[in-house]
């Protein structure tokens, strides 16, 4: 069965980096992938602290953008303390990893996103996600550590899957969309709207992109969908295409 | 309302006591006892790593021995992964939870002590226990880092508490025997054991200690009782004394 993939974007600690690495192993989770580190690749900081799953680390995979990280992923979720005022659907970790085995049953490829320690996901990033999980905390102190955070999700990955181990079967019947898809059109129609002037000032263009980002996302839309959007899109700019 | 404390016996890295209160509170958690931390105290290095919970670490408890620590507790789990083989009921950290407020609610004073990095709980602090917390873990790597099992725990706490804030009451009706009475009880048997003879070789006495103990636990005695025990002690070991 896909597991759901634990994603790094930033990290700056190594320490942070091995930790997370330790925990995945502990909660049963091998697949970790890590976008541009600060400290670069690999990392003797993050060795020394997986301790017994540097195997994680050694396959772990490292991207420059997070847009190369998620490409072949059809959902992902952000995890994030702070409200973004994106319209975008939030979870507990519990109803995330119930959402994802459900999902995975179908052959829908999962990831779950983590920023770096300082700020938490950029909000560019967190417009990639279908959907943001919250831990609940505190709201007097909600800055979790990075590792600690990765431990609660994969924690409630692990009870829910040991719980629906005896009826779980995947199959791939589902057409979600990939990533790579959905960034494509994302790129396709925002650069069609650019050509066309529609963006009128650059802090306007950042605002109206994340909008359009997100209001696609909430639609999960199938593989064919995107075809069709992908046509609507050039067939509106045929004509500027002409000139 | 009554916290749960956290006791964290003999721990080793600073870092870990630092990530701790760190994680306690973010999860609402502000009561740490600390039983013979390897570096002394204060500890700088708890210091760094706690980030914002320094006010945890200065109001943090510490104490020579676990029997010091838990002296004024009525109920205390012990987290351990590994299988002590004694007759004491494990729980998951979900159900470990849901008993805690339960309890809480009756003005019970309840603890969970994690043991040390290395080993994790010995034999002799497990036993003082009255029930065992373990984390479900991957059969394969079950060895969770210190603070990570303290989130872990602190985290079902906070989920568990906020969903029955609501109807959460405190009131002082139950009577359970705090762990100084119990302690007194068992120092008194055990001396009064001694003195006949009752403990054949030093390993033996080690042994019988340990069952005798777990069997008092198990039994979850009222103050009341408490006093009735040691009255029998007294009674049964009476004529001897006047010797």
């Amino acid at each position: 069965m896909q597991q759901p993939v634990i994603i790094l974007v930033n990290p700056q600690m190594g320490e942070n980096i091995g930790a997370t690495a330790r925990v995945m192993l502990n909660f049963g989770l091998e697949n970790l992938r890590v976008v541009a580190p600060r400290d670069g690749w690999p990392n003797p900081k993050a060795e020394s602290m997986a301790v017994h799953a540097k195997k994680i680390l050694k396959k772990a995979k490292v991207f420059k953008t997070t847009e190369e990280a998620i490409k072949d992923l059809q959902y992902v979720y952000a995890a994030t303390a702070r409200n973004r005022y994106m319209v975008k659907e939030v979870v507990t970790p519990k109803k995330c990893s119930s959402e994802i085995y459900k999902k995975i049953e179908k052959g829908i490829k999962f990831g779950i996103m983590f920023g770096p320690e300082r700020t938490g996901l950029l909000n560019e990033d967190v417009v990639l996600a279908d959907s943001i999980v919250t831990i609940p905390v505190n709201p007097k102190f909600y800055s979790l550590n990075l590792a600690q955070s990765v431990a609660i999700i994969s924690y409630e990955l692990f009870q829910k899957n040991q719980k629906d181990k005896a009826s779980k079967i995947s199959y791939g019947k589902s057409q979600l969309a990939s990533k790579k898809e959905i960034l494509g059109f994302f790129e396709h129609i925002e650069e069609e709207l650019d050509k066309k002037g529609f963006f009128k000032t650059k802090e306007l263009k950042n605002h109206m992109v994340k909008n359009i980002r997100s209001l696609f996302l909430r639609a999960k839309l199938t593989d064919q969908e995107v075809r069709t959007l992908r046509g609507a899109v050039r067939a509106l700019s045929e004509i500027r295409k002409k000139v």
